[in-house]
């Protein structure tokens, strides 16, 4: 049987390397577990920001300029909101909204995320595994030195400025993490954290009870867990990973990412722009593996996700 | 003081003479009631058809060749929500979409139909008074040889193709008449019904408890009640009148108009094409008008609205 790969990821950068994934591996080879921390209502709609980058880039649908949102969009619909006095600060295009209003009405009638997720992915030919970290509401809340702020209040109202002092994830120790995401960490030959926000995207699915416990108690028994840095250079390639280092106290650095995952991880993917680096993640005891990590073309991400794979399976003996 | 002119409206139709009286008339001199049977659910929105075609035709965002929706729309919503096995029959457009969007999310957390429409129309720049004829919700009932169906089913689903038996206003019974309708009401000067529907868009409104008495009461101490005919030469010039009338047993004209409001109007303005009814419609004792009723431009509203206002008026002694 063939290997069976689990991924997490989060928003942009993550869904990068799981479109990769899904290009290097068949589908029954691949699951990816998105982060549902940075879902939240708006407009009375239930958004679930990750869930649909992930899902709109694997179905090529998504908008190759912003990472984000769909590709030709229109946004009559926020303009005619605005006019409305609505709020517009959260950007949704046209096409965007069909999303968000179907899963609403769904979630409204009883239906899981998990189920609308796959239905959705299925209609639009995404053949990959793709499941919400938990059906159950986890909300991020980032603590600032201007007081606490939902996730998108932060990332989106008020573009990250704020200053970082601390994550809280509403809802997290009463959320069950997916039993598809329990069933396939149980079968997995390697997981892989794509290159996402350590602190919001990757975190909160990290912070589900019992998760942090079966993955340490599985890579015990020989199941090679593999990072991919998303700091390139001393910056985030994409969103506030870097800043809320440095806001943290911490340098945004690939050396204190690998300090943040260290004895989680068995391995990190830089970027050749921190080959200097490689030495010092080693003596932390993780293994390394340099080569180019911007994405910009399908090409770079298939590369990328050929290499994270082939290194996350170099562990297993 | 200057006349107050009260007029009950439906879709469509009602919306074109709602434009003219707006356009003859100061906002404080004129109040629509508008028919909220027709709104529904659709999609987990709250949708109030007949209201949103009032509120675009005055607020001048109305599209001109279907009479609904709004002027320039785009679909990239409603074929986004196909693509995601939605449903597609009732046309939302992105535009559209913002007032079904905002006033659901208001309506959730709150705040009645009544203060959200006249929150609407101010940001549109409508000056004219339309409120919903009750906050309390009412759903028209069609039944057919097909069953019972809920209007928006029969009317645009089935587009009105099964035969009509009998018509039935749910939750009519326990819905209380807008407050500002009883106070307009008891000030009006005249009352006009436009030129909408008698069964679908103006029987709803009658049929809230104590309106008809109320009327009644009104007409019998002077207040000139006034219907402008919707049926033009044998046929509705819009929706699905005539074909209900003769579905009913009746015949479509508007003479059999004229005997549906006998007892409960003072005068009924018919077209040119229907000039050889007067005769008999005034043997029914209504007083009749004999103008033209079709209104294409703009000219044509006003002219209309201007003749409507001027015969009720002739009533008062």
């Amino acid at each position: 049987m063939s290997k069976m790969i689990l991924a997490f990821a989060g928003g942009v950068g993550g869904a990068k390397l799981a479109l990769g994934l899904a290009r290097v591996l068949a589908p029954e080879q691949l699951t990816l577990v998105v982060n549902t921390g940075d879902d939240f209502e708006h407009l009375g709609l239930h958004i679930s920001p990750d869930l649909d980058t992930v899902m709109y880039t694997l179905a090529g649908l998504a908008n190759p300029e912003t990472g984000w949102g769909q590709a030709d969009e229109t946004w009559n619909f926020l303009e005619a909101v605005g006019k409305l006095g609505g709020e517009t600060w959260f950007r949704l295009g046209d096409r965007d909204l069909a999303t968000h209003v179907e899963r609403t009405r769904r979630l409204r009638v009883g239906e899981s995320l998990s189920q609308i997720t796959r239905d959705f992915c299925q209609r639009l030919d995404v053949s990959a595994e793709i499941i919400p970290m938990s059906d159950d509401p986890v909300r991020t809340i980032v603590h600032t030195d201007e007081g606490a702020l939902p996730f998108q209040e932060y990332f989106v109202h008020r573009r990250c400025e704020p200053r970082v002092r601390d994550f809280e994830f509403l809802g997290v120790t009463s959320a069950r993490p997916h039993p598809l995401l329990l069933e396939r960490l149980a079968v997995a030959e390697a997981l892989i954290y794509c290159p996402s926000n350590p602190y919001v995207s990757l975190a909160p699915i990290l912070a589900l009870p019992g998760l942090r416990t079966l993955i340490d108690s599985r890579r015990r028994a020989g199941l090679p867990v593999v990072a991919v840095s998303p700091i390139v250079g001393g910056q985030a390639l994409k969103g506030p990973a870097a800043k809320m280092m440095r806001e943290l106290g911490l340098e945004s650095t690939a050396v204190a990412l690998a300090e943040h995952y260290t004895g989680t991880i068995d391995g990190l993917i830089i970027d050749r722009a921190d080959a200097d680096s490689a030495s010092r993640i080693e003596s932390l005891g993780l293994k390394t593996l340099v080569t180019d990590t911007i994405m910009s073309t399908e090409a770079d991400k298939i590369r990328l996700a050929g290499k994270s794979v082939a290194f996350a399976l170099s562990f297993v003996v």
